[in-house]
Order: C-alpha cells, then structure tokens, then sequence
C-alpha cells in the first residue's frame, strides 16, 4: 500500500483451520482479523509496545463480522484493514477481505477503547494519544456493514459453561478477545452450524473475565437464522453479548 | 525448495497468537506444522481432496514437538518439514522450524496412519498408496529429536473435564487433533505455564472423540518440570496420551 494508514496481509487457509464444513473457521478468520489491527498499529506506532511504556493498551469495545462466503482450503485471501474514524473514547477500525482474484468476499468493523492498565479505566484518546487522529486512513474502501440492535436473551438457562483455561488467557491476564468466540459458538448446536455458514457474527465486551472463572453462554434463538447469545458471570454480571445470523 | 520432497512455509507471529508468557503459543504453533504437513501433502498428490477420492485419511498418531525458544510478536519464522520415511502402517514426517537469520529454533516429528474412512482401519501404507514411497525425501535437515518413554498417569481424579464443542470439531465430524493440545494444557496450572516454557510436548492418540462426548483429562507430575496426562472416556477408555517438559 503506497499510503501507510492503509494496510493488507495475505493468508492461506491451512488444513487444520477448516471447520465442520470444510471452509475456514470464523475464530480462525477473526484471529486474523485481529493480527491485521495488531500489526497495523504497530508500524503506526500504536502498537502493543509503544503503548505499554505509557502503561496503555488497546482493549476491544465490539467487533461485527460479515461474510459473503468463507474461503476454503489452500484458499488465498486478503484483510485490508484502516482506522476510518476516532471519537473521544473509541477507535473504529474497518477491514475489506478479499479472494485471491480481487473479489469482495467479506467486511469486517471493529470498535476498540484505549485503557490505562493499572486503573482499568477508558483514556480519552484524544488527549492520551493526541498523534492517533492522524492515523485515520482519508481515502479507503467500504465498509458497508452496520451495527444491528443489541442482543436479547431471555433463556433462564445455560447452554454451556466453562472456566477460562491457558489457551484462553493474553499476557495480560485477562481472557483473549477472540477466543470468547469460540466460546460463544461452542453454545450453539453442532447440527445447525455445520448446515449454514455464518453470515454475521457481532460481539461486544462489557466485563473483563480471568482464568479459571465460572462462565456461562445463554442462548436465546431470535428467530429462525439467528441467535442472541450472553456470556455472564456467577452473579448474573453480563460479560459479553453476541449475535449469530446464518446464511 | 528445489526438491519437492522437501517443503517449507513462512508465518509471523500475529499479537493474537501469543500465549500468557508474549511468546507464538503451542497450539498455534502446532496448528501451524499440521497445515505445513497438509499443504506438502496435497502438493505431493497424497493430500485430503486427493486421498478422499479412494475413501482414504491421514490421521496423526503421534506429534512430537520440541522448541529451543518460541517466536516473539511479530518475529518471522519458518516451518521446513518432509517425509523420513515410511514403514507398513506408519508415514514418519518430520519439520525443522528456523527464525528469520535461519537459526534453528526447534524441531517437530509426527507419525501418520492411513486411514479407510468407511471402516476407521488402518490401511497398509504400501499397498493402498504405492507412491508414497517415492514422496521419502532422499536428503534433509536432522531433526534430532527421539521418542521419549510413554506417559505414566496414577492420578484417579481428573484436573479438567469438557465436551468437545463446534471448534473442536473438524470436517470428519472428529475431534480435531490439534485442539487436543489446547485441551491437555488446560488441564496444566496457568502460574507453572507462565513461568516456565513447554519445551517440549508429546501426544500420541489412540481412540477417536466426539462432539459433546464427556472427556476427562488426568494428570500426574513426572517430575518438577514434567507432566504425564491421559484423555479419558468415562468408560475409563485412554483416547490420547500426552507429556509436557518444561524449559
């Protein structure tokens, strides 16, 4: 990219990042997603380091996935990723995926707050970070997904729980942003999605979870292709939500 | 490669990959030699489009990996990996993984059988894929890593139960090979993996697993810096063995 605000990464579907219906795993997928945004801060200078000597770091606030179709195996494809705006809390960071022949195959938005790591708290990033707005890319493709309206789940009882383990937990602690989706998808039933690919998956964070903790997803199916899904803690505390559209 | 016997596939480590200690994490990395294994394969005309044609799979039998020091955030690596050798039921491949100065940084060796997907026989090698023996590479880098002594588990209570979810599961309707790793290390104590990297981890599996089959893992300490674990069923059946040793 001749711009720097622009970025691209080109990956290969392996073998073992397939799911049941043999294309590409969405946790597979995000985990990209979320490397693109990693490694593009970083040669903005915004990265996880330079942040880290201010005793900052980028946590994500909501991510939204949008697929047209997911490559399969020993597919090539694209994440195009640019910061399209700053506000003074949140960072929106946008990301184009394409196939090997140029085509559109998938959109991606995500939503990041700056945090101070030793209080937890959201930092203006305006004044935290006052070099971020000229980060943010004039020129870029489209991003044309929306948020669609929160998540309601009225299910009294979990459909699967679990306690974070090593694979679930980042260098600060806390549990991976991205393995909440495997979570998440883990309390859907294994008929349902290896019938329809996922269309749209959105996730928002609210609470922060540790290892070890007791967790539990509650679904609520919102109508025929579409679950509304929350990840809460023992005390009822909503730690995360979700939504899951099919194809 | 001029050789097509000998096969190799670059990757970076992306900042959603590390584990608790800011390092490429074990199952990512195991992840990652699987695909380099499946890309050779299909490469060599022995690869899962091709084998599924006859109603034949490649399944792991054992994996064995062994790291001298574990890839850093966004530091680039290379994963080199070819066929040893082949007896009746077994087809050795073995990887040699370099840091961008071509240092080597560690080593892997995984043990193959053939698999007739209708019946889940093991197939003799020689007679179903006779080609197979031409795919040996004649020359290649030392991987001079041995089998060690198998897992002994005398513990009766499992560290960790769970039931294998839609992420774990691959197209076969298996229990994915590589999510065993992630599954035995969460039954190892976060504090002993934070502070200590796994230098090295063996597996071999024995019985396959299903989706929301109830799997207990059980763990027993070797050493100081060793652990043996087993996979079990709840008729007691051992499906997988594992050992983890410290650095």
């Amino acid at each position: 990219m001749s711009d720097s605000r622009i970025f691209e990464s080109r990956f290969t579907v392996g073998g073992f990042q397939l799911d049941s219906t043999l294309h590409l795993s969405l946790p597979v997928l995000a985990n990209h997603i979320a490397s693109v945004a990693s490694d593009h801060a970083e040669r903005l200078g915004i990265g996880r380091v330079a942040l880290l000597e201010h005793r900052q770091a980028w946590v994500f606030s909501r991510l939204l996935i949008q697929m047209e179709r997911y490559p399969s195996e020993y597919e090539s494809y694209t994440i195009r990723s640019w910061i399209d705006s700053v506000s003074r809390f949140f960072s929106n960071r946008n990301f184009a995926i394409y196939d090997a022949q140029g085509g559109v195959i998938g959109h991606a938005a995500s939503v990041w707050a700056l945090m101070d790591v030793d209080s937890r708290q959201a930092l203006d990033i305006k004044e935290a970070l006052p070099g971020h707005a000229d980060c943010v890319a004039p020129e870029h493709p489209d991003c044309p997904i929306t948020r669609t309206s929160r998540a309601r789940v009225t299910a009294t009882e979990p459909a699967y729980t679990f306690r974070p383990r090593y694979c679930d937990i980042d260098y600060n602690g806390h549990f991976n942003s991205i393995r909440y989706i495997e979570h998440f998808l883990g309390a859907l039933p294994l008929e349902v999605l290896k019938e329809r690919p996922i269309h749209r998956f959105e996730i928002g964070y609210s609470t922060e979870c540790h290892y070890d903790e007791p967790l539990a997803v509650y679904v609520t199916a919102a109508a025929a292709d579409e679950y509304d899904l929350e990840l809460r803690k023992t005390d009822g505390t909503v730690a995360s939500r979700a939504k899951v559209i099919l194809k």
